[in-house]
């Protein structure tokens, strides 16, 4: 594992992002539009996908392999771009290395917390993310007097993953799950995991013009510009062409993922290659 | 690792069952009802679940492990539970074991080209399970004279595991993938995935009548006690109350695998433990 500090971190090393899969390219594509200038190494864990349904246990064994795949690159920082990772392991791999780090529920719940008129936020995510209710104490330690209301929505991602993000099929189970959250009235709904950018016109025109959808990918992106404005280590000179600015890892199927990555991210992905993340 | 030769396969050892996750459940059951006397040992990867979705490789590095996890038991066989680990590693977890391995594809397609009138067969099964051609290969060995269509329905898991085996959604997604099937007019339909007997009522329905559904879980647990009658190792006294007759391990999430299982297996899964898979 290399060691790095403050001080000798470079401002053209890339930035590491990791998800379980393709969600996190949402995270992905918002850096590369917000700070074109910066050099991204993304790892999805194709092989172990979904974490969603998952145990903290098993997912801080898997992101702390994926973070020292990232570090055999150097990189000046860590973006978890998932947020069940963000969720369980964020806090443990902070302790584990000297590079800053930066999950995605945090920026999501700041926003939430700034946004909400009514003080009653909907939070929808996977089931892992929801159980370990975060984005609550996130956003309890910002505004104590909001309430947050979470709901789990498990199909969204194999929904998302077959390509149906505008279907009959999609719509009557975004009614089913947002249904209890329109009812209770929430004036704001974060995004809760990095698919769900994906529906956000079926998730819009379920909940209504009243309601305000927070994407923490968007979020996730600008406070990692600050960041690195602050630190002195953004990236001032575009790579230029040919210098691999985007390099994509995944532990299964490249090929697929390609496909799936292309479909989102519209800088095209030139390669994607598959590495055995157990190794790590 | 334990090397056994038949000589030495005792009765009254266990047999290795394993999948993925939950659906080898339905496995499971089958063995349970047809040779009640049998000892199981369960594992479902549940850390690395679905396997349908992912490649050859990287399903049967997992495969091998879950095979050296289970010979830690001295089990006398052993049920690979799961299509797509039957698809992609049975071959050559073969070579690498000295008892006899048993697969789920063989048994299915051994039926279906028996029970075909007019020779048009369906398939439905993961992405990895239909790509493979396995049931085409298996079955034109038995018969050349039939034609097999393939049809990958990745929803149904997910569906089935959010618990909609009766539900208009289901319905609607399997009256999609079933379309293309009803139209060429198959008569028999080979259910290849151990998930999808869960929903055997839908896909009854729609199909109709005329078409005639196999179950693999049903034909491998017949064909496991054929095998193990012919090399004079079937258990002929039942284990007793209290013997532990039935083990559970899982990769990951204990309590939901157990919650699950019981609303498949009415024999009572007593409990269900966690193991770290990868150490294999």
């Amino acid at each position: 594992m290399s060691q790095q500090n403050d001080s000798k971190l470079h401002s053209d090393a890339p930035i590491g992002v990791f998800d379980s899969g393709v969600g996190g390219l949402t995270v992905a594509r918002e850096i590369m539009r917000q700070i074109p200038n910066e050099k991204i190494i993304y790892f999805g864990d194709t092989a172990r996908v979904p974490y969603g349904s998952k145990s903290r246990d098993t997912i801080t064994r898997f992101s702390k392999q994926i973070v020292r795949f990232l570090q055999t690159f150097e990189v000046k920082t860590i973006v978890v771009a998932c947020n069940t990772a963000s969720a369980y392991a964020l806090d443990e791999l902070e302790r584990e290395i000297d590079i800053p780090i930066i999950g995605v529920v945090k920026p999501g719940a700041k926003t939430a917390s700034e946004v909400t008129t009514n003080g009653r936020i909907g939070v929808i995510a996977t089931e892992a993310t929801i159980g370990s209710q975060i984005y609550t104490k996130y956003i309890k330690e910002l505004n104590k007097d909001v309430t947050i209301y979470g709901k789990a929505c498990p199909l969204f991602c194999p929904l998302i993953e077959e390509g149906l993000w505008q279907d009959p099929v999609t719509d009557e189970i975004a009614r089913r799950y947002l249904s209890e959250l329109i009812d209770i009235d929430i004036d704001t709904l974060i995004l809760g995991c990095t698919h769900y950018p994906l529906i956000r016109s079926t998730l819009g025109r379920i909940m209504g013009d009243s309601v305000t959808l927070v994407n923490p990918a968007y979020e996730t992106a600008r406070e990692l510009k600050e960041m690195l404005e602050e630190k002195g280590i953004l990236n001032q000179e575009h790579p230029g062409l040919g210098a691999n600015q985007y390099q994509f890892f995944v532990s299964d199927g490249a090929e697929k993922f390609k496909s799936f990555a292309n479909s989102i991210i519209k800088y095209g992905i030139l390669s994607a290659k598959t590495i055995n993340i157990e190794e790590y």
